[in-house]
């Protein structure tokens, strides 16, 4: 398999390769958002997907190259809905594995795309390990949820996009799991805003990143574990690591109670209905940690599949 | 001032003014309500606007075309919502004239979003004498919520989009307020899609559109009332009701009980925040009243504005 991370070129094929699947999502400012951190923040809004989460951009480039019939993916359950959702688009036949402890929104959303789910085990390399024996199996192609240059691509064009909306960013805050995200959108950024700051948002009981950029090399954290489900992979992939290492400018570790701030925040004071993960970002800021990343900031709102118990004790407590 | 409706060229020359500003929407099929309607659903999902709502299109198509500086809107919440975020964008000072009851969290983003905000009445057409009154005393430019062929050219852009992401429709179903939007999405399917139907839905306490199609000519009611209360100006415009009479193929008419079930169901089932405006076309969908508008249906969900307490209400009970 092609190991090359891609570049601005390969980003902007995939644009044309997502148009009409994937949205061209809102850039916007919050005035309340503003007004509370003291930063001139945007919201990179990708909630506002199709699915509601940015990873139809990956999977749907990625899919829509292969040559097989069929796919199988592992998931915690965004990246599972995004190749459920490509697939049937393009009309290929879909397995998904998730783990035991998946969000039941996410699992029925992945169902009822048409796709088989597999519940397998509760870590990445659980998953990963069954889903690469199905494919084995099959011949299905195996979608890898961050470590593969056509994935990366595909998310790459959200920084594409950001960089087309708004002059002069300080900052750009994304959410970090296995890094596909802050991998493609900082490749985007760094060619074409070389000025702009690209910081990767983790939880500390994820450190993937932090770890990897303090000890120069992939770091596999034993436990990952955080309410913010689609931050939980155990480690980088071997490119991923080589682009955040290249273009990564720092990153932040927030606490699972800053987790569930941010998240309440953003649903109470922005009013936008984020997932943990999509809300990650926002914890710095609410913090006095994020005073010398400049003023103009983007948060990187990744998804919306908040579970129904969840947005519950969010609006109510 | 001109009052033609505009046709197909106007809507397209629209879309090219308000790319990157207003988003090209998704349009994205439902296997939820697909399955508990027995219509394969489609929902065009206005809410994924960048302020949630569609009228930022009808908005800032009609102030990127006005020579004054100053604007003023009389607006039951997202219409001003829209003039005061378009306003900024374009850099003209803004007044928006709010009803009473206004919703709190409309009233907030207005403010937010940097318009003077006056309270004035509780029906559509206290609001409009005050905002007249305010736009003769000033020289600003009165921007009315639908009946002006602009704003129904701008809202007409949600038509097209429709109609270049989707064959074979049988029915669009659209709430109606004032009518802006039916009559702009109707210009646009009537002339590339003339096959597909397009009906109105309305709560029953505001039957502006049913009523006017009954007597043939614009009937004013005299209180309207909903839970949908981006659906309750008094009156259609007597432009938006020439559009309507000639392309509208029916209306539906629904109870407050049918558009909180269809707010729940959005919300619960379908997983998208929307206010009960923009979940009242579904209603018609979840009673018997809508076999006979075929299988291919899209609900043009117009807008997520909802209260934090209707939210919590829809979810918890």
């Amino acid at each position: 398999m092609n190991e090359n991370p891609p570049g601005l070129k390969e980003i902007e094929a995939a644009a044309e390769r997502i148009a009409g699947v994937a949205s061209r999502t809102p850039l916007v400012q919050s005035p309340a958002l503003s007004r509370l951190t003291g930063h001139e923040v945007y919201l990179k809004l990708e909630c506002f997907q199709p699915i509601r989460v940015f990873k139809i951009r990956g999977a749907y480039n990625k899919i829509s190259l292969l040559s097989q019939s069929s796919v199988v993916a592992a998931s915690s359950g965004n990246h599972g809905i995004a190749v459920a959702y490509s697939s049937r688009l393009l009309s290929k036949k879909c397995t998904v594995v998730v783990p035991e402890t998946a969000v039941k929104e996410k699992v029925d959303t992945i169902a009822e795309y048409g796709a088989q789910v597999v519940k397998a085990g509760r870590y990445s390399n659980e998953r990963e390990a069954k889903a690469r024996s199905i494919a084995d199996a099959t011949g299905a192609a195996f979608v890898h949820p961050f470590n593969d240059p056509d994935v990366i691509a595909g998310q790459g064009t959200c920084g594409l996009e950001i960089a087309h909306q708004l002059d002069d960013i300080d900052a750009v805050l994304v959410p970090v799991g296995g890094g596909g995200l802050i991998s493609g959108i900082s490749i985007a950024l760094k060619a074409m805003r070389p000025r702009t700051r690209v910081y990767g948002v983790e939880p500390q009981g994820a450190p993937k990143l932090t770890e990897a950029l303090k000890v120069k090399g992939v770091v596999t954290v034993p436990s990952p574990a955080s309410i913010a489900d689609g931050l939980i992979p155990s480690a980088l992939g071997n490119i991923t690591y080589e682009v955040c290492s290249r273009n990564v400018d720092g990153s932040f570790l927030v606490s699972e109670e800053d987790i569930l701030s941010a998240t309440k925040t953003m649903i109470r004071e922005a009013r936008i209905f984020a997932e943990p993960s999509g809300a990650t970002p926002l914890a710095p800021l609410l913090s006095s940690s994020s005073r010398a990343i400049g003023n103009r900031v983007v948060l990187v709102v990744s998804g919306g599949n908040i579970s129904h118990e969840l947005l519950v004790k969010m609006l109510t407590s």
